[in-house]
C-alpha cells in the first residue's frame, strides 16, 4: 500500500525554436506525469522572455480549465510541475514552478527532490539581506543561481557553480529567456529524460512516459551531474559535476513512484517489478492456489509471482475508480468503511483457495490488515502475503515522504510480529540483496530499507531510528 | 471499448425501521453504482413521510458534498439514483429520483430501464389532462402508478396493476412514506436484488457490489416480474406477473454493463467474462507469444483467453487514472492524441512479440485501430483482436444506447472488412451460441446481437437495420 | 426597514416576428427587476416552438454566466422570472419560469402573485390523477390552463376560461410556440404593462423600468382581467374578466417593493414616496433641525418630509455597498454588529442636531431600534421617527410574505409602546385615509393595514389576528 | 464619475494582548475599507508569531468564507488589505499583506500608496543578489526594512532607517511577532489612523469609518512621518521623520475616494464634499428647477449645491444595486446599454425642467455625455453639468491611477469643448483655489490638478502632458 507514500514532484519543459502551444504540451505532460504529485501544479509560459503563470492547489484537469490554458497563450518554452505536499490554506504559496524577476535574467524553476543542506544555505541568505515568501528548496534554489548570475555570463554556468553549493537531491527543469535547462544532481536520486517531437521540440520529463503523451521521441535520460541546456545554439551539456560521486537512484521509484509504463535509466519499470515479484516466488515460495495483486501497485509483481511460481494469476479485487483523493465518507467512518468502499474482493477468484496477496509494501500496516480480513469474509481459506520490497525502517531526506519510525510498522517490529498485526498466514518480504533492477548490483540508494545513507544528511535526525527492525520473513 | 456504449442507470434504497443515516448509506451504495451512470444523481430521503432531496449534474462525490449530505439529514427509507444520459443546460429537469407530491400518496421513484410504450402511454396521459415536465419514461411511470393509486388501496397493489400497463425494461426502487418497494419487469431485462445489514435495514440495489459497499449482506435477486415490499409488516412479495414471459436478462450487463464483483441472478460476473475468454479461445484459436486485454473492460477476457490457450497473459497498457469523463484536451485535438494520453502500451510487454489482444466490444471501431497502432509503434509484430461477444447488428430498446446502424461498424460490414479498418492481422468475434453465461442457453435478451427481440417493440423503429451485419470470423 | 418584507416575483417576457437575442432581452429586463427577488430566477427561450431554458438559485448575475446565456441561442419568444423565496436544498423545483410540455401545447409560464384557492383546486387536480412536482401556485395555474386548452382552440381562450377557475392574485407572461400572452387577474393587484422597441419587439414587464433598460417605449398598463396577447397576428385583447370587480392594486407596490423610477397604472412611485413624506409632515410635524432618510426605502419619504415641513434634508446614513445578501458575519455575532457594518451614521448630519428620521415601515422593530441607537450615539439630541405607512396588522394574502401576527411589532401594541421599544422620542405613522396614490381615494387594497380583504381568503386562516394593534400616532 | 478612478488600496491592523478573533475584526474593518479596493485582498494573522494568512482575488465576501475565517484562528495580532489592480491570471502574485519569512525577523506587510523611486531600489537590491516574486512595491518596501533589521534591534528602528531610503506616499501596517506598527509617509498623502475598542484592542485604519465598523473608538491620525508601535509596552512612537517636509495629504480622497461618514486629519469628508457643492454654487451658478447628483459620489456635492443655491434638491436617478463589478452584458453591447442598466432617469424629478447635474468629475466624458442624453430622454429642457472638482490634467504618483494625457478629455481641451463633447447647456468646474477641505488654503497635493508635484517624481514621465488643459468654465 504505497499509496500511504509520497512522491514530492514531476517537472516537464519544452523548449520550441518557434512560437507554438507549449502551454498545451506541458499540459498534457503534466497529465502523464500526475502521479508524481497531486496536491498542486503549474505552469509558466515565456513568448520571448515575458512570463506567463498558472498555479493553483489542485489536479491538472482541475486546475487548467480551457480557459485557464488559453490565457497563458503560445510561446516558445514552458516548464511545469506538479507536486505533493500537505493541505492547507497558506500551501498555495509553495506552487510551482517558481519564477523569480530580475533585472539580470528572470527564469522559472520546477523542482523534484530535496536539498539536504538547505536550512544553511537559508540561514546564510538571510544573514546577506534575502527575504523569503515561502518554505519551499526551491525558493532556496532559486536564490542560489540567481547569486551566481550575476558573476556568470550565462544560466547554464550559474547553474554550474550553484551545483558547487547545493546538495541532495534535485532534477530540475529551469527557463530562462531565450533557453530550457534540465539539471540533475550528481547522485541521480531522482530521474529526468528529455526527447524530441517531430517538429523539432525538446521536451524534459521526470519520465519517459510523458515523452510518450505529447507524441516525443525518447532521446536520453540526462546523466547524473549534467546539466543540459535547450536553446536556438541547440543542445549543449556541461558536465563537471558527473562521475562526482557513485550513482544512487532512488530505488523506490521502480517499486512505487515512477509509472510502469516509463523506462529510467535503461530499466523497464514494469520488468523491475516483474522481476521483483520473480525474486519473492524464490525467496518466499509456498503452496497456493491463486495469487492476486493489491491494486494498483501490485499487480506486476503479481504477475512476476505467479511466473516464477506457476501457481495460477487471479483477478482479486475491483478497485472503485471514481473514489478521488477528496473522498470523504459521511458521518463518523471507520477506516474500515472507507477500504471497502474502494476495493472489494472478487468472491469467485478467492472463495474456498489458498491465496497470495501481493503488494508493494506495507507503510502503517493498517490498510493491509483490513485487505485481509476482506479476502477472509470472501471465502479464502489461507492468506500468504508478500511484498515487493524489503521493510522500511530508515527516514528519506531525497524527497518522498517516508517519514519518521513511529509510523513504520516494520520499525521495531520482527516479520513475525506484523504477520500477526495483519493476520496472514505468512509474510515475507523481498531481501535487500534482490533489489538489484539494474543486473549490477549497484547505483541504487536504499537508504530507506536500512541500506545506508549516499550522502550527509540533516544534522537534526529527529526522523531517524535503529533499532528492531523487520529485516527477514516469517515463513 | 464498451466506454462507448452505456448503460441508463442504477438504482439503491434503504429501509430501516428506525430513523438512521439513510442517505449516507445510499450515498455510499450509489459509489458502487457509479459505473452503471456518471451524468447525474439523486438522493431522496423520507423522515416520517416529508421528503427531503437533492438531485444535479454530476458524479456523487461532486453533487453530495458532506454539507449538501448532512442536510438530508436522518430518516428511515431513502431512494437514490444514478444516470447516464446526454449532457445539455436543461437535463437537470431528468434527474432521478422522480418526486411525487400528491394528497393520495407521495412518492419517490428510481428507474432503470426504459419503457417500450412510453409515447402511447404519454398521449393518452395528456389528453386526460396531464402536464409533464421532463421527457423521461419515469414521469409516465410515476403518472400510472399515481393514477392506479387512486383505485388501489395500498401503493404495492396500485404497482401490481401499473405493470399491467407499462411495457419494456424497468427495475424500481419506489419510496411512499412507509415502504420501499423493489420492482423488477417481467422480463428481468436489469438486474434488482435486496440484503440486510446487521443493523437489520434492508437495502435495494441493482448490483450486488453496491450491498458489499455498504456491510450488507446479499439474500437475493429479485424476480423477474416481482414486487418486493418492505416496511413495518417486515418483507412481502407479490408475484403475480412472475413467469409472464420467459425471462430474458440483458446479457451486456455480464459482458460489460456490470462491475465484476457483482453477481447476478446466481452467475459471477468475473466468471462470466472468464468464461467469455475461454470459449474465445476455442472458437479462435492463435499462435502468439502473449495475450493482453484493453483495460478495463477487456482484462478479465485477455486472462480467460489466456488460461485456455495457455499464452502468457500480460499487462499491456498503462491507463491514466486521472482522466476524468470531462477531460478536455487543448487545441485542436486529434482523437489519436486523446487516445495515446489516456492508454499508453508498455513497450516490454509486447516488444518483439505476436500479441494477442482482447477487448469486450468495437463499436465504431475508430479507437480500436488507434490502439492497434499504439502497440505496433511500441514494436508488436503481430496483433490478433478477439472480442468477448457478438458484432452488435441491432438497436436496443430496454435501457442503454446500443444505436442506429450508421454508427455500428459491424452493421453493414463483414469481419474481413472491420479487421482491415482496425489494421488487426486477424479478428475473431464470439459466436451468439457461446453466450451462454447461466450455462444452461437462455435466458438472455441478445437481441443487440441479431438475437431476436423479447418483446414488442416501438412502431417507428428508426433505429432498425438487418442488413450485411459482421457475423462470423476472418481468421 | 422593509427589507424584511418580500415581494414574491417579477415577471418579464419578449416577442420578436423574427428571430433576435430574446434571451439577451429578458436577461437585461431581470436585471431591472431583481428588486423583485433574489432567491432564484430564470429564462425559457423559444426557437419556434423548440424551448431551451436555465434556472436555479441566485441572482440573474449569479446564474447566467455569459456561456449560459449564449447556450439558450436566439429565438422569436422568451420569458423570465425571479423569485423570492424561502431558501433550502429543494427549492430549486420551485425555479420558474414553469415548463409544461403537452401534445396539445407546451407552455412555459411566469407568475407573480398568489392564488387563494390553490389547496382546493390542488385537491381536485390530484382526485383526478394529476401529479405535482413542487409546491407552487404556478404548477396548479399550468395545469388549470393546460386541462382548459384541451377543451379550447386557443392559449388566450384557454386561459380566459381559466381565469373563471382561478382566484387571487396573479400577473402572468405566457409563452407558447408562437405567442406571449400577458394577464392580470380582475383586481389587477400586482402591476403589469407592455412596451415596444424600436426593432418592433413587444416587451411584458413587472414594471416599466425593466421596458427602459431595454430601451424599449412604454405602450400601456395591461389592465385588471385582461388578456393581451402578442403574436404573428399583431396585439389582441380579450376582456372577458374586465370590471368583474374594482380594482386593488398592492399599495404595498408604491411604500416599498416597485422601483422609484417606474410608473405604476399611472402613477410615478417616485411621486407617490414623496407625496406621502408630505402627508406625513402635515399629519406629524415636529420641531427638528434635520430630516434624514433609512436607506434606501426611506429616502424619497424623508425629501417629501423636507420638503412639506422645511426642515433641511440631510445625509444620515452610509450604506455599505459590498454587502451582498450572503452576508454573514465572523464568529457569534449579535444583530447590533450585522447593522453597524452595514449602516453607519454621518457624524457631521447629525450630531447635536434634533433628527427626523423616516422610513417606510417598522417590521419588527429590532432593526429600527439599533439605528435609533447609532444616531444617539453618533450625537442626535433628539430622534423622532415617522414612517410614511400605516402599521402592518394584517397578513397578506396576495403574495407577499407580510405574515403572521407575532412577528408584527404593531399586531398588540399601541404606538406609545412601539416608540419605547425603539428608543425614539416621538413616532408617526401615516394613516390610511392618507395613503392614497391615485389622487381619487380608492382603488387599492390595503388589507395589511387593517383595510379589508378584496376577495375571499383561505379558510384556514392562521395568519390572522384581530386586536390591539397600533393605528395611530403617539406625537 | 470618478468611478472610473481607482484608489490603490485600503489597510487594516489589530492589537490585541491575549489571544482575540483578531482575523474576524479585521474582515470587518476590510469590509468597511472594501470601497478602497477591489481586485483582491487578503488577512494575515499572528499568534504569537506563527503566522497564517489568506489572499485571494475577489472581493471580501468572495475571499472569505466563514469557513475560511475561521482557519485562520485566534491570535493577538493581524493584518488585512484591500487593492484595486488590474485583472489577470498571474496577479495573484501581487496580493497583500505580504508575508517575509526572516531568521532575524518574520513580518507581514500591508501597504497603501506607491514609491517614486521603485525602480532605483530593485535595480539596487537585485545587483546584491535579491530576487523579487511579484512587481508591486511593497515587496521592495519588505526588502528595504528587512536589510535595516539586520542592522538594527527593533522593527521599529528598522522601519525608522528605511524611511530615509523609501520615497513616495505609503500607509503601512506593519505586524512582527510581537507589535503591530502604522507608518505614514512623511508627507502624509494617504490618511491613516488607530483607535481602541471596549476590549483595549488597538486598531489601525485607513480611514475612520472602518474603527466604527468594528465598534472601536478614534483616537487620533497617524501624523505624516510618524512610526507608531502597539506592543506589550504600550502604544510608542517615533517622529524622526514628523515635519520632515510640509504635509500634502491627497485632495481626491475628499472628494471621492474615502467614504463619507469617514474623518480624515480632522476634517469630515461628507463636510468636505458638500462644501465643494456650495463653493461650486458661487462660483457657478446657474438658473435651475432642481438640483440632482451623480450617484453615489455626486450626491453629496449636490445637496451643497442646493443649499447654497436654493435650488430645490432631488433625486434624479435610480442606481441598480445589484450590477456587480464583474457586470457583463450579453452579446456586442454598446456602451448606453451598460449605462442605461446600471443608472436610469426618475421621469417625474426631471421632465419639464431646467436640471444642474452635480458630479465630482469628467474623467473620460464618455459616460457623463450618456448620462445627459438619458436626462434628455426623459425630459429635461436643460442640463447644467456642475464638477465638485478641478479638471484632472496631470498624472499621479501617489497611489491612484490617474493616468496618461490621452485618457483624460480635460487634458487637451477648453471647457467650451468639454461641454460640446458630453452636450450640456453649461459647465462648470470646481476652480484650484476652492479645493480648501482644511480651511487653511495649505496641506494638499493638488497635482492631479496641476497644482505641482510636491516630490520628485520617476525620470521616465511617459505619463506627462502640460499643454491646452481646461481650466476654467463656460459658464
Amino acid at each position: 500500500m504505497s499509496g500511504e507514500i509520497h512522491e514530492e514532484c514531476g517537472v516537464f519543459g519544452v523548449y520550441s525554436r518557434n512560437a507554438a502551444d507549449v502551454a498545451g504540451m506541458v499540459y498534457l505532460g503534466l497529465y502523464a506525469l500526475q502521479h508524481r504529485g497531486q496536491e498542486s501544479c503549474g505552469i509558466v509560459v515565456s513568448d520571448n522572455g515575458s512570463f506567463k503563470s498558472h498555479k493553483d492547489l489542485g489536479l491538472i484537469s482541475d486546475v487548467f480549465s480551457p480557459g485557464r490554458l488559453d490565457a497563458l497563450g503560445s510561446g516558445n518554452i514552458a516548464v511545469g510541475h506538479v507536486r505533493y505536499g500537505t493541505t492547507g490554506a497558506s500551501s498555495r504559496a509553495n506552487c510551482q514552478p517558481v519564477e523569480v524577476y530580475h533585472m539580470k535574467e528572470s527564469l522559472a524553476l520546477a523542482h523534484n527532490g530535496n536539498l539536504t543542506n538547505s536550512e544553511a544555505l537559508r540561514e546564510k541568505l538571510e544573514l546577506d539581506g534575502a527575504i523569503f515568501h515561502s518554505t519551499s528548496d526551491t525558493e532556496t534554489i532559486a536564490y542560489v543561481i540567481t547569486g551566481e548570475r550575476l558573476k556568470h555570463s550565462s544560466a547554464p554556468e550559474a547553474i554550474n557553480s550553484a551545483m558547487d553549493i547545493i546538495k541532495g537531491a534535485y532534477s530540475l527543469a529551469v527557463m530562462t529567456k531565450d533557453e530550457l535547462i534540465a539539471v540533475r544532481d550528481p547522485n541521480g536520486f531522482r530521474p529526468l529524460c528529455y526527447g524530441i517531437t517531430k517538429d523539432g521540440c525538446y521536451c524534459v520529463a521526470s519520465e519517459s512516459c510523458a515523452l510518450q503523451a505529447v507524441g516525443a521521441t525518447f532521446i536520453r535520460d540526462i546523466c547524473p551531474g549534467e546539466i543540459v541546456a535547450f536553446s536556438k545554439k541547440g543542445v549543449t551539456s556541461i558536465t563537471d559535476h558527473c562521475g562526482a560521486c557513485k550513482k544512487t537512484m532512488c530505488v523506490f521509484e521502480y517499486i512505487y513512484f515512477a509509472r510502469p509504463d516509463s523506462v529510467i535509466d535503461g530499466v523497464s519499470v514494469h520488468n523491475a517489478r516483474i522481476s521483483s515479484g520473480m525474486a519473492l516466488a524464490k525467496e518466499h515460495p509456498v503452496e497456493a492456489d491463486v495469487v492476486i495483486g493489491v491494486p494498483d501497485s501490485g499487480i506486476d509483481a503479481a504477475l512476476g509471482y505467479s511466473m516464477q511460481s506457476k501457481i495460477p494469476y487471479g483477478i482479486g479485487f475491483v478497485k472503485n475508480k471514481y473514489i478521488g483523493r477528496t473522498f470523504i465518507l459521511p458521518g463518523q467512518p471507520d477506516r474500515e468503511s472507507k477500504v471497502r468502499i474502494k476495493l472489494n474482493p472478487i468472491e469467485s477468484t478467492v472463495k474456498g483457495k489458498r491465496v497470495v496477496m501481493v503488494d508493494d509494501s506495507i507503510v502503517r500496516g493498517t490498510t493491509s490488515a483490513i485487505i485481509v480480513r476482506l479476502l477472509r469474509e470472501a471465502g479464502a481459506v489461507e492468506v500468504h502475503m508478500r511484498v515487493s520490497a524489503p521493510p522500511f525502517t530508515h527516514p528519506c531526506y531525497y524527497g518522498t515522504d517516508i517519514d519518521s519510525c513511529e509510523n513504520l510498522i516494520a520499525c521495531h517490529r520482527s516479520v513475525d510480529e506484523i504477520a500477526k498485526i495483519i493476520g496472514v498466514d505468512s509474510l515475507g518480504y523481498l531481501s535487500l540483496n534482490d533489489v538489484d533492477f539494474s543486473g549490477k548490483g549497484d547505483g541504487f540508494c536504499t537508504a530507506c530499507f536500512g541500506g545506508g545513507y549516499p550522502t550527509d544528511v540533516p544534522d537534526n535526525q529527529s526522523k531517524f531510528c535503529f533499532e528492531n527492525q523487520a529485516s527477514g520473513a516469517n515463513d
